[in-house]
């Protein structure tokens, strides 16, 4: 969890931009496509942060739909300055809580979902807080098409040594794994705030495209 | 591959101590327990080297059967060696080819699988000669019993990558995945010759327990 100072205003500053800051997000359950005003792909961050990556992203690749979730009202304001400016029309925010997005997405309605530098929850007792254990994956998996992926990063060692099982454990596919991502080949790599910070001090960044099975194949 | 001096003298070594280096493979198929002489769980390496794994596996588990794979000639010879001073009932070599294992293990005969410090074929065209891409893995599921496991070490982080995807595409779960070996909890770790050397230089050491589907459940 991103830690940031309460910035007073922050949800006044969120209802003011209906356009960009989803209102009554449970009313777009199942109708993305027509919020965005084509059928692009969705892709979506849960725990987008101050919003750096998904920004660069809907930069990077306006042929693709972005939304990226971020429950904290002080972060998401941050992120929102930034569209704000930015002013793309493929980006949307969404102020919600990760565990409940079957709230506000369809069944395979998404086509992608990134996990950046989430909390890494170290104490097995909180292990079920973990973005990449099961029952936060079954969520995942029913938003998403079938055989979707789930795109993660992470500098912390001992949060990517679980989601790896986790993810295997889950009956997802380890497509392709980086345990050294900025001194790989890996081309358009978009730094989160958090990345930047932490790869300029030489902490290594984990990588990992993991894919659910086809159950449409079954 | 482990580069050691020609040895000269080296088969005859092997020859000569029919006791431990298994003659005539092919005859002990299906039969492993028999020359045992009890029924005890048999775990192979392969790729064995010059035996300090094995050898230290194999004393501090008298409950288990050890057999140690090895195509080259004067390593094996190494691993002779100090064999023959330490006298363990529980373990046999094996002067074979990695990718033949089928001619002398039978179906299921095997509970456990050990890869080492693996050669890492760098080069893409190589990737057909790592011990775990699919071809080696196919050899390794049929000996191994349903559900079984290869544990598996290396310094190497391509390497390691690749065998992560490799497991999870072949169908395996990884059970447990360490990316800094030597700096977990991991109790009971048995140094190779390799490992010691190149982990006192600083290098990670990366291990990952993958286990086979059980297709007998199907």
């Amino acid at each position: 969890m991103m830690r940031v100072r309460n910035r007073p205003g922050a949800a006044e500053m969120l209802a003011a931009r209906p356009e960009y800051v989803v209102q009554e997000p449970e009313a777009w359950k199942g109708r993305w496509s027509e919020r965005f005003g084509n059928d692009h792909p969705i892709h979506i961050e849960i725990g987008m942060g101050k919003g750096q990556f998904i920004i660069g992203m809907a930069t990077a690749h306006p042929e693709i739909n972005y939304i990226g979730v971020e429950m904290q009202v002080s972060v998401i304001s941050i992120a929102l300055d930034k569209l704000v400016a930015t002013e793309l029309p493929n980006l949307q925010l969404l102020h919600v809580d990760g565990s409940e997005l079957t709230n506000y997405f369809a069944d395979s309605e998404v086509d992608q979902i990134y996990l950046n530098f989430s909390d890494p929850w170290p104490k097995k007792k909180h292990t079920k807080r973990r973005l990449t254990s099961p029952s936060f994956l079954a969520v995942d998996e029913e938003i998403l098409k079938p055989a979707g992926q789930i795109h993660f990063k992470t500098d912390n060692q001992g949060l990517f040594e679980y989601s790896l099982s986790s993810f295997s454990k889950y009956g997802m596919t380890l497509e392709q794994v980086w345990l050294d991502l900025h001194e790989s080949s890996y081309e358009g790599n978009i730094m989160t705030e958090y990345e930047e910070k932490f790869s300029n001090k030489g902490q290594r960044i984990y990588r990992v495209e993991a894919r659910f099975q086809d159950k449409t194949k079954k």
